[in-house]
This record gives C-alpha cells, structure tokens and sequence, in this order.
C-alpha cells in the first residue's frame, strides 16, 4: 500500500519548511515594524459568505463540505471575507484606524500549476477606516519594504499601479456601458493569460460597437498618466498622481510605474489598484491589491473605507529561487552546543545527556549522539549540525571538569563544570 | 444579513493572536533547542489515510469532502499518519535518528465543549529509528522543557507514564483473551471520562469472568511500579524503571510518577504511553503520547521503531490562563518609534512620514498619526502604542535637526537628522 500527497498539495520536509519560515518571518517581521497588527480566522467558514462578493472565478474553485449537522461550509480561498466578518463584528470598540496583517493559508480548488497550488500561504495587510490616498501608499510601501528586505530590488520587481475610480470614469467616457462595466473589468483583467485573437473576440462580443471596443484597446495602451490627461482630460487621475507623489517621497520611487492594463478582476475594488510583477515578465502576478471602500458595507457592517493588499507564496518563492536569493538570505540551521564524551564507563553517557539537557533548560540548543561512537565521529557530527562549540566529557570530568571546542577556531579549553556554567549567557 | 463563524472555530483578534504566537513560538523555541526539525504537511489528504490505524474515536470526527476529481478527502484531525507517510517517502535518505516537530492545525468534527474545539492547533515532536528508552525519555524531558519554560512547575503539572509492553503482559497474565484487549485499552482510557457504574458494566460486557474483570481493576489500583512487581513479577517493568531513572536523571525528577490507568486509546502504541494532566485534575489531559513502533509499516514502510508526544493548544490555554501566566508571561506589544510633528505646515507632515518609513527600512518598528493632531494627542497616541522613543518634528527640522523624546525617562533632545540616523543600531 502506498500513500500519496493529494496533488497541489506540498509537504515539508525540514529543508523545505525553512524556506516556508523565512518567507513568512519575513511577512510577519516587516508588517509589525510597519505597525500592523496580527490577526487570523477559521480555516473553514458557511459556504454562502464567500459567495457574497468575490469574482466568480473564487466562488468556482472554493473546496466546499457538509458538516455533521448539515451546515454547508467551505475552506476559505482568500482572507477578505473573514476580515470583513471579524471587523464588522467589533466595528465599534476598534480604534481606527484598523491596521491589521494575517498570513492565512488559503486553499483553491483549481488545476496545479507553476506558481498557483491547490493549499498555498499568502500574505494580508489592510488599513480599514481611512480614506486617505495615504494609506494606499503606505500598503504598498509595506509591501516594498519586504520585498526589499527579502533581498529583491527594483530591477526584479515593479508595482503596476493604476485606480478603478479613473477607469469607470474613462470608460464611462469613452461610452461602455454600466452594465458591461464588471464584465470587461474581469476580461481586461485576464487579458494578459488570453491569446490576443481569443481577447478580441471576446471583447467584441461585450461591446460590439467596434469604437467603442477600439477606445478601451487604445486606453488600455497609454504609457503614463501624463498621455491619459492629454487624451480624456483629468477624469480622477489625480488620487494616482497624488499617490506616486507619496510612494517617491517614501523612498520608493524606483518601484512603480502606472499601467492602465492594471484592473484586478475582483468586483470589490474602488479605487486604487495595484499588481507587483517580476520586471522579466516571466512569472504571475506576485501579489496585488488595492481600495475596497463597499466591501464591509457588502458584509452587513457601516460603510467604511478600506485598502489591502495579499501576496502568495508560491510565485514569490520562484523569484527567490531564480534570482538565488535563498541561498544567499536563508539562514542556516546552527547548534549552540554539541556534547560529545569519550567512552570511559558507563556513567560517562548518562553525564552526558545530563549536561546536555542543562543546557537546553538553560535555554540553549544542545545535541548529543545516540549511539556511543568514537570522539572523532562524535566531533564529525557536531561539525555536520553546525555545532557552535564542543563540550567533551572524559576523564577530566571526575575533577568536575569539561573541555570545550570551539568548533571555528578548534581552540580547546579545560574548565570548571560549575564556573562553566556561571559563565553562560542565553541571547 | 448577519454572517457568524462557525461553531467551534476561533476568530483570532490581535489580542488572542498574541497568546496563539506566544504558545506556538515556544514550542518551536523549545523544539529547536532540543535539537528536533520542524516539518509540515498539507491540511487535507486522503479519507483512507487516516482510517489505516486511528482508533475509531478519530475516526468518526473527520471532516471529509470531495473534490471536482471525486476523490476523497478529510481535513487532517492528527499528524502521525501525515508524519509516516513523509518518513516513509524519503526512509532510505534520511539520517537517523530523525527527530522532528511540527505544530499542525488540526480538525475534530466533534461537538466542542470547555478544551475541546473543532479546530486547534497540536505541538507535535517525534524521534524516528531509535528503539532505546532514552528516546521515550528524550520525548518526555522536552515536554517538561517546554511546560517550564512556559512557567509551569511540578506543583502545576504531572506526567503520568505507564507502558503498553508491560500492560499487554499482565492482562495476558491476569488471562484477558487477546483478541479483548485492544477494546479493553479503549475502555480503560476512557475510564475516567465515565460513571463509574457505566464502566463497570461496559468492564463486564467485555470481561464476563468476573475473576478477571477483578483483576483489572486491582491492577488499576497500583500506586507506584513496586506494588507492581510484588503482585505480578518483573513483566516488561524494566522498560518503565529504565525511563524513571533517566527522567530523574535529566533534572525533571518531581514532574512524573507511574500510573497503570495509562492506557491511551488509540490502537498503535506499542510500549512506553504517557500523559500530560494538570495538578489538580481539574481539566482534560494537556497532551500525551508514547512508543508506536509498528506505524510506519502499517503505513506502507519498513519495521522502525518511533516514540512521540502531541499537545493542543487548547486545554494548554486553559490551564495557562488558570494559573495567571498569560499576564505574567507575555511580550507586551511595543514600538521602537512614533515620529510625531508639529503642524506648521504642509510639508511636515510628509516630512515625518518619510521619516518614519525611512526608519522602517532600516528595520525599526515605526508609526505616526494619520490625522493632523495636536502634538500632545500625538504623544499619547505614542505612550498607548508602548514606543520606546518619540521623535518629533518642528521648526528646528528646517535646520536638518529633530527631537528625540525617551518615553519611559520623559527625557528630550535636539540632535542632527544625519547623526541620528548614523547612529541606529538595529537588534
């Protein structure tokens, strides 16, 4: 009998799982010093409420079950649903504004492939109650710090910035109608993953007045804000222009560039909207977000400004990988002390473990071998555990007294047990 | 409309989710320095999976759901079969013994009740490939470790140990027919979870001689291993006694003592059991866990003998609460900075916001008020989020210079903006 993973599944195995941790030490590190508070949900919430307001590209790859008593639920394919949940719940004791982060695992009930898995992690941050231009640069500055902080610098990456707020206006402009607007946002969104003939089609289809569908083509290719006042006027371009004013004088300036392809299919978006990318192109987005002022109100709570950003794992671990940024930032397991003993008699084992065990309630990490071997094998398998120091026990260790091994220099020393242990100092 | 989260799940605010990291960062800590890797693995995997060899408890409690392939899944409601299934892909690459830790959520489609939730969160450690009782014991000692490093003592908590190896030998003394006593496990360790006359009956049922059901429990009336041997003879006691020895050994002498009600149910435990109780016996077990040598060749691997130990966060919790260690024990949230300024003009306001993200790229935690205030609203503002230091920003800015307020000695002074960043150090 032979058991397998489920596909688009990962396991970890440790070598794996410390990449897992530095990405999401990462996360958490750079949201708190940027003043974000944790939080997280349940895995599985009722079914219906991710059904409220995601696109329905969500609402088809939701991992659905029936409890005992016949609840419909599901488990959860992004984290907005439950954030709005839980604010709504204690909308009026939490001081504004919220800033909150989570590193939900996620699941999407989709076809694996490179970068998109069927259980993945992905980092959320989100400003609720503020409706500053402000506060959507200073998501995305969070978002930059970490990427720079992973090792990632502005020849890897972009933030493609650009507002639903300017869009429907434009749109409405150039003539789309209302009720096509939701439709070409999801298609436009998708444009880049569609062969061109299949996107004409499908936006001829949407508008089939051809001026029309050339309009949005053409606004769809303008290079700056600056071509889009020249061609349609200042339509809401100036939440953008004040929110790259921001992100230069954050310090971020070699970071973003506005895109009018940037749209995000989900229905939710309001205002600014955002997708970082690698700058080769070659992968997904690695994350994105953007304004969700109606979104709280959609969940039963006040109408309450509100801007977010998530990015997974799996696109980002690529990038890292590719541009060999594991390797060089991962940290490398390492052991304070190895105790090692050279096989006198049989109580030299037991004193062994002994100071071993002191030394991890000491709060130090401390190994020793299982099997009694010779000291050179014992001195290879400190060295092999990134062994910091060496303790070895042997015949000294009848005067209460140990030799330690620095397993850099190889300098020996021979000390007093007790004086060895006044001497300690746990970081 | 008003959306709930299902019962038995947690909603995780910034305040729980404190006690949740601090928990789970002290399994990890302690797991790490007692020199185990951390592993994981996916939340769901196949149904079949987790019937090979769970007692019929866990069973019943899955959470089972069926993906768009049909195949059937559950929500992982234990580690250990997940665990075998890993070692048992890799068994020939990797060195042993392996000692790993992982801190799995987990899921029970069970009723919840006071310590009992249909998602938690399980500390899990394991050593693979070492059949000696050092391991059991290794096991148990970096229980302890972590117990004490929470602030637990032995008037807190105890570890109750038995051994399967030894039970099996005297029931087959007493005459238990073998195919009785893995349905005789089951009952004795739900024994304590039942009234009294129920179990003697159930005890009945499955024992109708009632010479034998006699003995049972004459046996589950021992009060320490010597009471043991005088009434049935060194049947697999060594085992036991050689655990004791190295347990008091270790330095955690006053945190066990010997008690044949230890049975753990499920069917897998093959000799040394334990479990974790608070002091008073007042709540469920806080964890447990023993030998279980046969599982991975149940699950499609080789003979390897493994000994481990799970415990939730919940009952943990509980008892943590209990005796006011959250309070006394928890990393208080702080700040390394609030850039605060003085409202003289337009500028300053975006002068103290690029002061504060600058001090985030250089890795400080840093925050300042999204709303124009009063510089005293402001310093409160930077005393209630705990900041170390206040920086504030005024006139003297215009002359490249800012005042840096200690918040704990009230303490002010004016230094240059370049010599103030020159001279940060980050932890």
């Amino acid at each position: 009998m032979k058991i397998q993973p489920v596909k688009g599944t990962r396991d970890f195995y440790p070598d794996q799982m410390a990449v897992r941790n530095w990405i999401i030490d990462g996360w958490k590190k750079v949201s708190l010093r940027n003043g974000f508070e944790e939080y997280d949900g349940p895995i599985f919430e009722y079914l219906k409420m991710f059904q409220i307001k995601s696109g329905d590209e969500i609402a088809e790859q939701l991992f659905s079950l029936t409890d005992r008593g016949g609840r419909e639920l599901a488990l959860r394919p992004e984290m907005t649903p439950t954030l709005a949940r839980m604010v709504n719940q204690r909308i009026n004791s939490l001081p504004k504004p919220i800033k909150w982060f989570s590193v939900p695992r996620l699941f999407r009930a989709e076809r694996p492939q490179k970068g998109r898995l069927r259980e993945f992690f992905q980092w959320n941050i989100d400003i609720i109650g503020e409706d500053s231009v402000l506060a959507d640069a200073e998501v995305i500055f969070t978002t930059v710090d970490y990427l720079r902080e992973a090792g990632l610098t502005s020849d890897d990456i972009v933030v493609k910035v650009s507002s639903r707020k300017m869009l429907k206006a434009i749109m409405t402009v150039i003539g789309v109608p209302d009720e096509s607007l939701m439709p070409l946002y999801s298609l436009l969104d998708k444009r880049n993953r569609l062969p061109v003939d299949t996107f004409e089609k499908m936006l001829s289809d949407l508008l089939p007045q051809s001026k029309i569908a050339n309009e949005v083509k053409e606004f769809m290719g303008c290079e700056n804000i600056k071509q889009v006042e020249n061609r349609y006027g200042r339509q809401e371009t100036s939440e953008i222009i004040e929110l790259m004013r921001l992100l230069y004088g954050m310090g971020v300036g070699d970071y973003y560039i506005f895109d009018p392809g940037i749209v995000r299919g989900l229905a939710y978006y309001t205002g600014i909207v955002f997708e970082i990318y690698d700058k080769a192109d070659e992968l997904r987005a690695i994350g994105g977000g953007g304004r969700y002022d109606n979104l709280l109100k959609d969940f039963g709570g006040p109408l309450i400004p509100a801007t977010g950003m998530g990015m997974g794992d799996c696109v980002l671990e690529i990038l890292l990988r590719d541009k060999v940024l594991l390797e060089k930032k991962l940290p490398k397991p390492s052991l304070d002390f190895f105790v090692a003993y050279v096989d006198i008699d049989e109580q030299i084992e037991e004193d062994a473990i002994r100071l071993a065990m002191k030394l991890r309630s000491n709060g130090f990490s401390a190994n020793f071998s299982y099997k009694s071997a010779k000291l050179g094998k014992q001195l290879k398998q400190a060295s092999e555990s990134n062994a910091v120091k060496c303790i070895i026990i042997g015949e000294e260790f009848k005067d209460n007294k140990l030799v330690v091994k620095d397993m850099v220099s190889g300098e020996q020393n021979t000390v007093n047990v007790d004086k060895f242990f006044s001497g300690l100092t746990s970081d």
